[in-house]
């Protein structure tokens, strides 16, 4: 990365190079901070948008209760950065990840899902012999089609032993409704995901019923966020995309008053031929991803992104684009979650100017 | 990461994790190392696959002739890690590119590519006021509709231009048949190469009977290299992916003698139901891009990766597969070179343990 000073114009930026605009982004996280004032249920931020302390410490100072982590390594990046309430919305497998899991809750909140008995009597095991009380919500299966146990009476099973074990500490329940968030008509993603709702509460009351408290309930993301937030029973929302946004939810319906915050900034290399363009951001720079829209050119009409090998971007443009090698363009990426990925640095900027480096300290804790 | 210990079983080892089986890699640099000790043309094999110096150097010690890189971050990682004869089979575009060029120019050597006026005066500009001479190759598009000069006459007046500059030294052609390397009938692919390679070398005998030298025409990759390899008038290869192969290249015809040498080690972490199995590999660990295959699972039948969501990878398993949670698999992942990106370092196998952990180094050098 060549040294970027504080104060450089935008064009002064070396690329490919990951933009925040920062007013973008914290009238985002003020957008969703002011809705969850209006609702009983409280924002837990998912921080595998961001990977970045200095962001989930932003979105806590307007609101949220802490932050929601799909990785261990992503909740340790979160707590090394000060970080104290920590939701990994995952299982955590395994000897080395078990062992780590227990050390993080001893000066953390951490908190992890469970969905099997294997898993569970390790995670008792290693909380008991490390002297810890592990937070433990029970992950059900609300229609995503990846892990979590039934609803109803298996998900009761599993939360009844949770329960019996003396360094674990039952709070609630998770459900993820990840098939509804992209659905672009309003209504059908509203009908499908109270149709997720419906179970996830249902096991709830049940569990409840037996006796079980049910302290936290953990659902949704940003394309739910306005459903599942409203939706009677649930405590907590992971939404996480919400604070960049990105040409995936730009298409999707009732996310309008979200803007755009994360680009990538690149130089046109080439003008090879007429109507073409070539510019340095390719799949190393932006993600795309089967199912998901191509990026989009910011603020430019007639220049389309429309193909990427590893480290070249190929634009269609207009005849009278104007366009000179060496210009450049500031891209919307089509996924924001694994685009912040392959970065190390936010440059952070404002009214065009560079504010700002923060560390994406999370990129790459898949572990 | 969790600190792995030389000597550890591959079971050991915390996920998602890359591996290199150190044997087959071997086999496959050897491997290609011997096809072109049959051939004139020399390898120069393209570092953008391993972004690693170590193996680099293994390549070299087998016979190549030096390395070709994507981008100048590539070319500065690989000469910081000892390697002197580096191709950018790129153009290097803008003012702190340019600059960082020159600089490498210094101790290094380093050649470049060009297709355009406006970045060959600005590369001669700044390699005089350095006091370098720096080498360039002019990109011919052959094909590959990206970047690169029309074949022909187009490609003469920018060379001649390139061999007016003192601080310029034209030393041939780049060109590069990209589209054909992953189609799967060889013959196909050889009609198609042979196409473009035609194109490239005319474009030289032209240029040679201008009284150009053309000391060096460069093209080729994994898919072609029996082709372009033997094709009249080119001198090297850059040839990548072969030293790891993957699930595309794997379905090639015409390069069944290399093997799969790069593997995500992932864990079961849940099997919610019947015939389902998740990992913890998905999009942040095991790139998938539109238009490859999905990754493969190594060794185990009846085991298929199916679907990726960011951080889960879902596995469609026979109902008698045996797996538990917390098992661990190989999965051989769907393009090798973009996948590195996404690793800090390679876990080195041999023979089932730990050998060595080396540093991928240009990992995100894409600036």
């Amino acid at each position: 990365m060549s040294i970027a000073k504080i104060g450089a114009q935008i064009d002064e930026l070396d690329t490919p190079t990951l933009l925040i605009d920062l007013d973008t982004m914290e009238r985002n996280i003020e957008t969703m901070a002011g809705f969850f004032r209006s609702v009983p249920a409280e924002l837990r931020p998912h921080a595998k948008t961001h990977k970045c302390p200095v962001i989930a410490q932003k979105q806590i100072e307007a609101g949220a209760i802490g932050v929601t982590c799909a990785k261990l390594g992503e909740a340790e990046a979160m707590v090394a950065g000060g970080i104290r309430d920590v939701l990994i919305a995952n299982q955590v497998v395994g000897e080395p990840k078990v062992t780590r899991l227990v050390n993080l809750a001893e000066h953390s909140d951490v908190i992890v899902a469970v969905d099997s008995y294997i898993n569970m009597r390790h995670l008792a095991d290693r909380a008991k012999s490390k002297g810890v009380r592990l937070n433990v919500l029970v992950e059900v299966d609300i229609g995503n089609n990846r892990c979590g146990t039934d609803p109803g009476e298996p998900t009761l099973e599993l939360a009844r032993e949770v329960a019996g074990h003396n360094n674990l500490n039952l709070r609630g329940l998770l459900g993820y409704e990840g098939f509804c968030q992209n659905i672009r008509d309003i209504e059908e993603r509203r009908e499908k995901a109270h149709g997720a709702m419906a179970k996830l509460i249902n096991t709830k009351e049940l569990l409840e019923e037996k006796g079980l408290d049910m302290e936290i309930v953990s659902a949704g993301g940003t394309g739910t966020h306005m459903i599942t937030g409203r939706y009677p029973g649930v405590t907590e929302v992971e939404a996480g995309s919400y604070v960049f946004m990105d040409a995936t939810y730009s298409r999707v319906e009732g996310l309008e008053h979200f803007n755009c915050a994360l680009t990538v900034l690149t130089t046109i290399m080439s003008l090879p031929r007429q109507g073409v363009a070539v510019c340095d951001a390719g799949l190393k720079a932006i993600t795309i991803e089967p199912s998901r829209p191509l990026p989009t050119v910011k603020g430019l009409n007639g220049v389309l992104y429309e193909r990427a090998s590893e480290e070249h971007g190929r634009l269609k443009v207009e005849p009278d684009s104007g366009l000179r090698v060496g210009d450049k363009l500031e891209v919307i990426v089509s996924h924001c979650c694994t685009n912040t990925n392959l970065y190390d640095y936010y440059h952070c900027i404002r009214e065009g100017s560079l504010e700002d480096l923060w560390k994406i300290s999370a990129r790459g804790k898949s572990q």
